[in-house]
């Protein structure tokens, strides 16, 4: 078997259903031999190990453990699903406090135990939020920690091919930027149903406005259809497109989806935010570029923003983010 | 991306947890763009395959079904986990008569919507014999219907790897035959240990016979052991496996685990059964041999296949076989 690289992976929340997935996946798309499956649930973690080594995977180095520093120690690249799923009676805020309390102690062991990281990517919910509470407590550079934000252009493209009735890759350019889920920035502009130009489309009899704003709909709500047909979270597409982003690290082949970045540009007045923007992903992480559209479509940006900036700002008031101003003293990169 | 072949392959059960990490693995291990995933639960698989859509795999051609007929018309490789479940109350004969039952007419729709399969693999319990009642009412010929039996093997292995604390593929040559799970027959007497032969090693302060005892007892009981640790049965390591069998047939690369296959060769006494040989596996499918054991081994896997011959006796007394003598006439290859 020919791996990309024998560099250490670890899976954050290996005993769940994205991270046990994400650990096989990684394997069999033979990204490196060396994957550390870390979760606290340790009956659910050993069992989910005993099934990746009983997939036999040639030269594999699986191991698994309770103990973050053993996971972290040696580590070049990462991806946590590890948060806790919101429960019953749990408010909003009650899952903001708890998820972005856990980001903020993975980006504090990062800094102890895995200080030349070479990329993480973080996925727990809401992952905009504790993507940027990790990258601010992990010391590391900006693009050195990604969020997974493709899932709402992939869903965007999936619902646009089945409302045409063709191939899922002959729906091209389909972006979406911003926050993930119900905050995310929708840009059709410059999107291509076989060659044509969507938005020529929309208002069309192919393309009536009101599907249109169905599609939009069913995008925004794609994670909670999955819910309803599976009666379980999404759990293996986003393993899938996580494992793209590191595997884009790994091999220099480029990733083609956009990714949530690191952005503090006062220029265009996205400040000290983690948020997707058009994105190339290489061997030094993640760069960014504001994205090409309209009026609308930048001002949807700009709202989404916002609201990430309103949740952000949340997290500082509970204490688990430092005030702004003290970012630079906690992460001397940023 | 580059695939082995554009052959459709069929997944049936791919709304439950083994058919749709095999539609997502069969993508992301670049077997086949062209996967039918088939259930009769529509809600749960119109949700297992929007997961699958929304991952983007390049080129795919992803299409669901719960019409047997749409999903098998111009199929050339099947592999099925689509058994129910044993439910609460539910005897073992009970399972057995409607596993079989389901077995039965997968090989009559085989029969009917695709003769010119190339090879299918059939996982639901107990798959030697759903597999054998596939292999006889499809009408295709001995080995191009085939049953998952590398676990017990790969459970050896890696229960030996840990036990020895070293890495799982400097286990050599672990091999089990015969029946699957509480049936197989273990052969031990070529396996080495980082090159020594396990059998010098039995009995000794490195392996006592007690520990050899207990590691032959935790591979018998492996699935179970999965089910306490992660309250639910196994569903990665059959699907990877399953999936290096139907690559093996595409690729002519080889399988390394032992495969049930249809056996009837009166000289050695293994009659009218599907159980696990030697078996090769390439373009045309599985072909066998008598595994090379010393007397203990070899009374094993006699044990073994009377064990499973009695479970046919039974499967034809329910009236889901045919009688032996008719089997030629049911299948002309047989």
């Amino acid at each position: 078997m020919n791996y990309i690289t024998q560099d250490k992976l670890v899976i954050l929340g290996a005993a769940g259903a994205i991270g046990s997935n994400m650990t096989q996946s990684a394997l069999s798309m033979g990204l490196t031999p060396n994957v550390c499956m870390y979760d606290p649930f340790e009956k659910g973690l050993e069992g989910a190990a005993e099934e990746i080594w009983h997939c036999a995977f040639p030269e594999a180095r699986v191991t698994w453990t309770t103990d973050i520093k053993e996971a972290l120690s040696g580590a070049r690249y990462l991806i946590s699903s590890g948060g806790a799923p919101r429960k019953e009676g749990m408010t909003r805020e009650d899952l903001l406090k708890g998820n972005t309390e856990i980001a903020a102690q993975l980006g504090k062991d990062i800094r102890a135990h895995a200080p030349d990281l070479t990329f993480g990517v973080i996925i727990f919910n809401p992952a905009d939020i504790t993507g940027l509470t990790t990258q601010v407590h992990s010391g590391l550079a900006p693009g050195k920690i990604g969020t997974l934000a493709a899932l709402d252009s992939t869903r965007l493209q999936s619902a646009l091919a089945q409302h045409f009735g063709i191939p899922q890759d002959q729906v091209e350019n389909c972006r979406t930027y911003g926050g993930h889920g119900e905050m995310m920035a929708v840009f059709p502009s410059r999107a291509k149903i076989s060659g044509a130009p969507l938005t020529d489309l929309i208002g069309t009899d192919r393309l009536s406005h009101e599907d249109w704003e169905k599609i939009l709909e069913r995008v925004k709500q794609g994670g909670k259809r999955i819910i309803q047909l599976r009666g379980r979270s999404s759990y293996q597409s986003p393993s899938h497109q996580s494992l793209l982003m590191v595997k884009a690290v790994m091999d220099g082949q480029g990733y083609p989806w956009p990714s949530g970045v690191y952005v503090d540009d006062p220029a265009t007045g996205f400040e000290k935010i983690m948020m997707a923007m058009e994105t190339e992903l290489g061997p030094e992480g993640l760069t960014w570029s504001l994205p090409e559209g309209d009026n609308e479509e930048q001002n949807a940006l700009r709202e989404s923003y916002r609201h990430l900036a309103k949740l952000r700002d949340e997290v500082i008031a509970m204490g688990v983010l430092p005030p702004l101003e003290e970012w630079s003293r906690v992460n001397s990169n940023l």
